[in-house]
């Protein structure tokens, strides 16, 4: 499903993924709120032109030339934005072969990099988004202003037009009831937290988000190492808390850690919310040792499959009706038969 | 295990097993709590006069020639009573080959006779108690008054020292609040209402003990058939109560059962409370045929398999203490192995 989580990660007990976006825009088109089909097609063909020498490592897609279903399928292996496969007649894509990343053509930007590595991998990340960013340089002029930097359609990329995030599974921090305050201080520093499907959504299954807020005032580099030297140390307290957990009630911790496995293994109806619950306890119980016959990648895998494309539509779903019972009941089905096949 | 529970019952969805006793004491000998080693052993040369012709349908035992270890085997089988048990230096009784009655001596009365069955049976139970009855009477002569009946230790038996009771498990009547009033019924009809372990412990895994509550003034045959007419009319209640759960909230129902075969299956620590919750959702999926892989008679073993083997022992046992927690270890452990075999 997800080629990108494949590779070996650093730091992977903790660090489920990193992400550095950049977003551009050129100078000579309006923003793609802005323009018309004519441009869209304008804007996508220089694009075309300034990735030519490169374009071997990728595959290119339209959106117009995909359905529904296939862009979808993008979307649920995080490669595309839900915002550019709704550009159904404007978007455009690359894909490096590797899928560990992709260029976006008229999503909120002309042009929006990005790059998904598996654990940590800041200054990884930086170097391919960095090296993506001069090539296009090479032929394109982007929109650039002296004072406020590089200028984009949203006012809060404006600058580097840089997002860092790092995606950290912390159950031991979160059981523990030390994410308020962990959260508190990361806001101060300038950090935003999230949930997994970003704004506004709950931490599900103890999967946090961490990026810098804005992008303006300074250098990319400066924003890297400080993001990097703070999940250094939030990996190390959450790492002190799991071996303290174990050490204090560790039959209890071994017992949560397999119920929630019992519990994937055998119900027939089971919310989302639920499962990613139960998919924590179990990457904990995978990352701390106490189950050995499953790979920790393959529940981060399942709680990354098991999201719906697009967390607007889920929310919007009414609660207790058929179908989303329909649903409970084919993810139940799903996780079932996936995690007789990783048991073995 | 339990050798009685094998034969095939009649009812089994709802009705464990019947069990009939009849109390007896010999009209030359003070009552057991009277009595000295020397009397004690008196009455049972009598009663292994009086059954010498059936002799080779049972084996004896005496409780001084059996360790603590071989005694409480036999009361965690449900064989003797854990009273008996205690009564190290007085007490015996005879076992039948197939254990599905026992003759016990020198227990709170010279004699008492239990027979155990599988399912709903208690002319069966009756017809045996009352022959053996028979036999011990060609050559001993029974306390008796001509206006109370038989005599016994404690006055809520005598009469018939008849005691009939059948066991059930009624989680649909259980769930859907029914047993309050099924239980206030029972009581005006002059019956007895207990969960497993008799007086005053909770109705563990839904499991209920209907029995009489005197034995004086009626006549043996139709207290058996007033309780017989009685439990079947909570058995079909019973299954109304099923299957109208399973119409109406099918995929729910069946979900419980198969999340609380999952714990079972998974769990690291068990308490007997939480085991017998499962346990009874279990036997319910398989008496519903919902869980095909198990036999429902096999859950019921695994019901009383885990019940200590003196309830007050079990009762006065600290809380969160260390060797709590080491039984309950023990227990989810124990669940895991059997029921492993089981699914196969």
């Amino acid at each position: 499903m997800t080629k990108w989580l494949d590779s070996q990660g650093i730091d992977e007990d903790v660090v489920v993924s990193t992400r550095i976006r950049l977003a551009r825009n050129i100078e000579k088109y309006k923003f793609p709120n802005l323009i018309d089909m004519e441009e869209a097609d304008k804007i996508t063909e220089d694009i075309l032109n300034a990735l030519m020498e490169v374009e071997e490592k990728y595959l290119f897609y339209r959106n117009r030339d995909l359905d529904q279903f296939e862009r979808n399928s993008f979307v649920e292996k995080h490669l595309i934005s839900p915002n550019l496969s709704e550009k159904v007649d404007y978007g455009s894509f690359f894909l490096r072969k590797d899928e560990k990343s992709t260029i976006m053509i008229n999503e909120e930007d002309h042009i929006r990099i990005q790059v998904l590595l598996a654990g940590l991998d800041l200054e990884e990340g930086w170097k391919v988004c960095s090296a993506i960013d001069d090539e296009l340089e090479k032929s394109i002029k982007f929109a650039f202003h002296e004072r406020f930097g590089y200028l984009t359609a949203c006012p809060t990329n404006v600058g580097t037009g840089l997002r860092a995030s790092v995606m950290l599974h912390l159950p031991a921090l979160s059981v523990s009831g030390q994410m308020n305050n962990i959260m508190e201080g990361l806001r101060k520093m300038g950090l935003t937290v999230r949930g997994l499907y970003g704004e506004g959504s709950k931490a599900l299954g103890n999967l946090y988000q961490i990026s810098n807020q804005t992008s303006i005032g300074e250098k990319e580099e400066d924003v890297i190492k400080k993001i990097n030297k703070i999940i250094l140390q939030i990996i190390a307290r959450e790492r002190n808390t799991r071996e303290h957990i174990l050490e204090k009630k560790g039959i209890q911790a071994e017992d949560k850690v397999f119920r929630s496995l019992g519990i994937l293994n055998y119900s027939r109806v089971m919310s989302m919310v639920e499962a990613m619950s139960h998919l924590s306890n179990v990457k904990f119980g995978t990352d701390m040792g106490l189950i050995d016959k499953i790979e920790s990648k393959e529940i981060v895998k399942l709680m990354l499959d098991i999201q719906p494309a697009s967390i607007q539509k889920y929310q919007k779903g009414e609660k207790d009706s058929d179908h989303m019972i329909q649903t409970d009941v084919l993810r139940g089905q799903t996780l079932r038969e996936k995690l007789k096949i990783l048991e073995g």
